[in-house]
């Protein structure tokens, strides 16, 4: 295996996920061949990045960066022909998957890297379809939308080299991308279950009437979401340990902690919860669309990744709080 | 009871929640009298507000805001006289706080709302000591620091009156605070529960060794956690629906997320499980100080703010992502 530089990528599937991926390694300047069976898949990709540029433009376009860059096909061997990398989006089936992992090991020259952004499958699994060299498949899974936010969760199967590991993160820490090790196949990786650990307890208490839909976003959104947008859990509880740190704030806060969690809700997502969820939303939507909304929350999002994406060690040794 | 505008607040107990009101109060341009018993805590206090006031400048102050607006005093009675609020940041001890409200019961006005910053213990047990006026008494707790994040939390006992609830509700936002009205009383209200909740699954894959302190933190402040700076859980779960909205969005994911939840941790937050977590953490922030990391926080949380505090109504109605 050599180390050939990776300047091509190749996506088979152009669903949301994959058209995504496209539009973030073209405005990292990279060459991407696309491919899909869907009726106007190249259409709805093209449209899509397309919607997606100005963004992009904005937080930054390397070198060579190009709509045009691109180009698709329908017949995947051609998909794959010279291609250093392959994302693969393919529908989340075990057999679908293992089938094209077989396709895929016979196309592609041993040292090519095929990345899954399954988050429901293994890759264990997955790679047994690819008997001659499983160890150059890994999950490189996005947070949605790829092109914005910029996390890629990377796990290794049993079979996958620790070469192809190191090979994919330094690939997607080289466009810009923040990467995670996942150490264990887990399923939802790391990001999903943070999110499913939350989302239990935000059902929970709309659920039991504690508070309204609005009041949860606003107690989260307004309190240690914008904690959480700037910082992750392990840092945060450091600084809330004030001078003496992580182990101050777990002598302080370990008992409250532990209190807190025997009384957690578990909810169970019946017709009934569902529809108490669902009428609590809208309430807190009011008139403003679905399309309104997402554009308030991108708007918000991009100046944020923008704040986060200056360089930290820029800033002042100052604290604004003794906390 | 009148609803005599809220100009004068004494605060009750100089700690770090306290000197942080203060700072706020100060800054929203009201007059504080504060008291504590504690040696130096006049010193102390004036500390902090001075050292809070360069971010409460930059987060804007309101007309008449000055340092100077605030007076100490040791005698509590002499710090509550003419108060049109108290702001109490007393010891979580039933026992103590019970006997406070007393105190205050008998010094104040019937139309003189006592609000408390408590997590811990609940209205309904501490306004038990306010035998004359209990309904006057409500839970109004920050987030910390109050002075730099905007959530209040509003919780009435057993004994509140729904006028005090909305007259707290109104003072608070009347000062630019973002308020929650919890209506059930909670161990930890809500934003407590969620970090509670979210920490839980951070330090058993940790523990677990599935991530690293660093990279647990990347995948939550490089993921989920930039939303939830920008929105709360329920209105993401709305726009992650597309068109269809939050009833899509249940009926794609609830199945998976229920699937998530049977497989969360539950940590036991041993001595050997907490060396694990301060080693990682320690990994993580390697050479730098908890002063420089701090301050690295509170710059991107001070930017992030003042993204959020831009009135969302002037963006343009588009969206950068289709999801």
């Amino acid at each position: 295996m050599t180390d050939k530089p990776i300047r091509r990528i190749a996506i088979i599937g152009t669903g949301v996920i994959g058209a995504s991926w496209t539009a973030l390694f073209l405005a990292k300047g990279l060459q991407v061949v696309a491919t899909d069976v869907a009726p106007n898949a190249e259409a709805a990709l093209r449209k899509f990045v397309e919607a997606a540029w100005p963004a992009l433009e904005r937080l930054g376009l390397s070198p060579g960066a190009s709509q045009s860059n691109v180009r698709f096909t329908p017949a995947l061997a051609e998909a794959v022909a010279g291609a250093d990398l392959v994302q693969e989006n393919g529908p989340e089936r075990i057999d679908f998957k293992q089938k094209l992992y077989g396709q895929l090991d016979e196309l592609l020259a041993p040292d090519v890297i095929i990345a899954s952004s399954s988050s429901g499958l293994t890759m264990s699994e997955i790679q047994k379809g690819a008997a001659a060299h499983p160890e150059r498949c890994v999950i490189g899974h996005p947070f949605n939308p790829p092109h914005l936010i910029p996390l890629v969760e990377i796990v290794g199967g049993a079979k996958t080299s620790e070469k192809t590991i190191r090979r994919a993160d330094e690939f997607y820490t080289s466009i810009g991308q923040q990467t995670v090790r996942v150490n264990k196949e887990m399923p939802g990786h790391v990001a999903n279950r943070l999110q499913a650990a939350l989302a239990r307890e935000v059902y929970y208490l709309v659920a039991e009437g504690v508070v309204s839909a609005a009041d949860v976003d606003t107690a989260l959104s307004w309190g240690p979401g914008l904690r959480w947008g700037v910082m992750g859990n392990m840092m945060l509880n450091h600084l809330g340990g004030g001078p003496g740190g992580i182990e101050h704030f777990f002598h302080q806060f370990a008992g409250p902690m532990t209190a807190w969690w025997k009384t957690l809700g578990a909810p169970v997502l019946t017709p009934e919860v569902q529809k108490k969820l669902i009428d609590s939303v809208h309430a807190e939507a009011g008139s403003r669309s679905v399309q309104e909304l997402a554009a308030q929350r991108d708007e918000i999002l991009l100046g944020l990744i923008e704040l986060r994406t200056k360089r930290p060690e820029t800033f002042a040794p100052h604290t604004v709080a003794a906390e």
